[in-house]
């Protein structure tokens, strides 16, 4: 078992690496249809075809937010999943008790999925659910509580915000107290919980089916949004990228 | 890391544990109708309520199967899914190179799923999917190849045996040759797979599901199967069955 500090480091460093990620307009003054021109040349038809493809099944409507997840593994597998599955935001609700915890370190679990997420970190759930509402989102926890609705019984082509809590205790009374909802996966069997990355993965994967069922596609990023996105993910796919878009600016 | 062979004995424990589980046939000559009726004062009515909300949505239809998984705690999870969500029967294929290869150990995963479905274990591919067709499953393979279909167009109303293969090479030749289809669970984002319990926990969650839809409901023992598993839970249920059963019989 790894130290605990050694370990909330490890936190730190995913969720660094996953907001340092350049947003298309921090990388460079270019406006985004410029970054995709200077680009495009070093990017292969294949790697071209696959970005088209994932933008085209974006969506933000639905977005993931974690919880005091304590074990770095665990909030990668979310990633991981979220990322597989098209989400394209990401929230993570720190652990106010982080520091006293003991973590579990991973650092292969996400396969880089942080890197074409776009993460925000919140110091509390109020912080992090405020910002969520003005945005326009319902806050549903997962959560098993007397007002608890089943998975099917959410329409998640409504713009929703679905929290994992963590590992061991769920979610806390701070975050609950933000709920518009709290909702169960159906299970049928003695066993009576899913491990945190199997709960949001069948989550996201529902979530999914349930847009592709009620509307017949899971992406909808208006244009602006695709070719932000777009100039983002040419960034993150062209080795020395800003090296590149400098000599261009200097060309013109 | 553990020593390889204390891995290999973690596995064998679990399988043991899982094949142990008295079935209401051998635990005692007497009829399950009676083993129920010996056992029931002894247990509460919520746990009876349990057991019968239990059986009335448990299948055999489905059958999860995981072959030449190395790691104890993937198994586990899988188990733990497959018990939450209704799958009765779960089979296990035996990873042939387990010997040669580095395990690793997890006790807690399964939380005892293992102790309520029917484990059966068979040495090779061939013998697995020979028995599953005779009882009348078709045997689908999680598996990307050209042939393989999206995981929605399969109707598992169907006697299905559906197989994930291990957490590194994916389903062997072998086993392969023995697939009436493969399938894949559809994904849009860079990240182009799932770990293995977070992909058997969106396939069975899948099915649950599909199965649901189609039919209106997911269990569908019949009458005497459902009283064998009836006398069966409360084996498991009841501290000292065997003593309060040998008991009745001197009674009688």
């Amino acid at each position: 078992m790894p130290d605990p500090s050694d370990a909330t480091r490890e936190m730190q460093r995913l969720l660094r690496r996953a907001q340092s990620t350049p947003d298309a307009a921090d990388a460079s003054d270019l406006p985004a249809a410029d970054i995709v021109r200077h680009l495009q040349p070093f990017l292969t038809e294949r790697r071209q075809a696959r970005i088209e493809a994932v933008l085209e099944e974006r969506t933000t409507t639905v977005v993931p937010v974690v919880e005091g997840i304590v074990n770095t593994g665990n909030v990668s597998a979310v990633m991981r999943s979220a990322e597989a599955l098209g989400f394209h935001q990401f929230h993570v609700i720190m652990n106010a008790a982080a520091e006293d915890t003991q973590f579990k370190t991973s650092r292969r679990t996400s396969q880089g999925a942080e890197k074409w997420l776009d993460v925000q970190v919140w110091e509390t759930p109020a912080a992090c659910a405020r910002r969520l509402r003005e945005r326009g989102y319902r806050v549903v926890v997962t959560h098993l509580d007397d007002a608890a609705v089943p998975l099917g019984t959410l329409d998640f082509t409504e713009p929703t915000a679905i929290v994992f809590g963590n590992e061991r205790d769920g979610a806390s009374e701070a975050l609950l107290a933000e709920a518009d909802a709290t909702c169960i996966v159906p299970m049928s069997g003695f066993t009576q919980s899913f491990n945190i990355s199997v709960a949001a993965a069948v989550v996201l994967y529902h979530a999914r089916e349930d847009r592709l069922r009620r509307q017949g596609h899971h992406g909808d990023l208006p244009a602006d949004a695709k070719e932000a996105l777009r100039a983002h993910y040419f960034l993150q796919s062209v080795n020395r990228a800003a090296d590149i878009l400098a000599r261009a600016q200097e060309e013109v």
